[in-house]
């Protein structure tokens, strides 16, 4: 997507090889404009997809995620990183070890949104290591969803993320794709 | 807003006389729809206040807050609810005391992001105590910005928030205003 990757030539700022800084304009203050670019864009790509809900982690995904959903006139789920289990039963809920935050928590879900046989697309900001999505493809076994897509702002195709989501034969869609980055260097596939 | 409070009457739920549950269509499970037109009423009410920015806090205004902010074409700021302080001095941050779920967090947002001047409009899902809104004006005084306006989804009129927020000056619009509630009645004001 040339807007997106344009923006973040212009303001995102590589501090080293691994760390990508977008806080000017997608998780920290928002250009909900190009939000709703992205969100067209997603649903361009998944609207033969036969999508019934939007899944998305708290809370950078939200805006993106929410756009995509306005777009394809479904409704949006906000999965929930609580830090400790659920005992009543409510919920579906998987942990998950973030390698690149260093934390863990328990993605979190109330089982009533999720109903046996939807077809459900993931959006998120970034993905890195793929632990967040694998944890939601986990979700969506036990919930007997079909994970139909996963729709990524911007993927970092030089961590493990992207083959590990392709081996599992998952449908993966990012809008930027950076291949390799410095401090003062950024280089999208 | 008649559609919103038709919302709550057919899918909210009143679980005792404080607490009012609206997870199908506001802070788990979205209708991105109805934040629309949640974002089109703000924005209608607040167009003549020469808003600059749109802020919310983590994480379930960032739906409602991102319609209002693509509506008035202004940037969207999400503040962080941080567990501790962060001691590099780029961020604003305040404690708050959230005596509805009995936690406390700094509430927190980096300096670049609020310049002198600004005219802020904060988007909040629900008003109660007024802990988190108080948090913000305080903020937008350390800032030297005008908190120009607070727009609230659901405001629970008998809890002491709205009337802490009118005492101190605040332009407040809610779009539901609920007068008393109790497991299967909801009256609005």
């Amino acid at each position: 997507m040339k807007m997106l990757e344009k923006r973040i030539l212009d303001d995102g700022r590589a501090l080293d090889e691994n760390t990508l800084l977008v806080d000017s304009f997608l998780n920290h203050q928002v250009d909900m404009v190009l939000m709703r670019e992205i969100g067209k864009a997603f649903a361009k790509h998944f609207r033969a997809s036969q999508i019934t809900k939007i899944v998305t982690v708290e809370s950078s995904g939200i805006a993106p995620a929410g756009m995509t959903a306005l777009t394809l006139n479904v409704p949006l789920v906000i999965m929930k990183k609580l830090a400790s289990r659920v005992v009543d039963g409510q919920y579906y809920q998987v942990n998950v070890q973030s390698f690149t935050k260093k934390t863990q928590y328990e993605l979190s879900v109330l089982k009533k949104y999720l109903k046996e046989g939807e077809r459900v697309l993931l959006i998120d900001d970034f993905l890195a290591m793929g632990e967040a999505a694998i944890g939601v493809s986990r979700i969506m076994n036990e919930a007997k969803c079909e994970l139909a897509g996963i729709g990524i702002v911007i993927e970092k195709t030089f961590q493990p993320g992207r083959s590990r989501l392709d081996d599992l034969g998952f449908d993966v869609f990012s809008l930027a794709r950076i291949a390799e980055m410095a401090p003062g260097h950024i280089r999208f596939m």
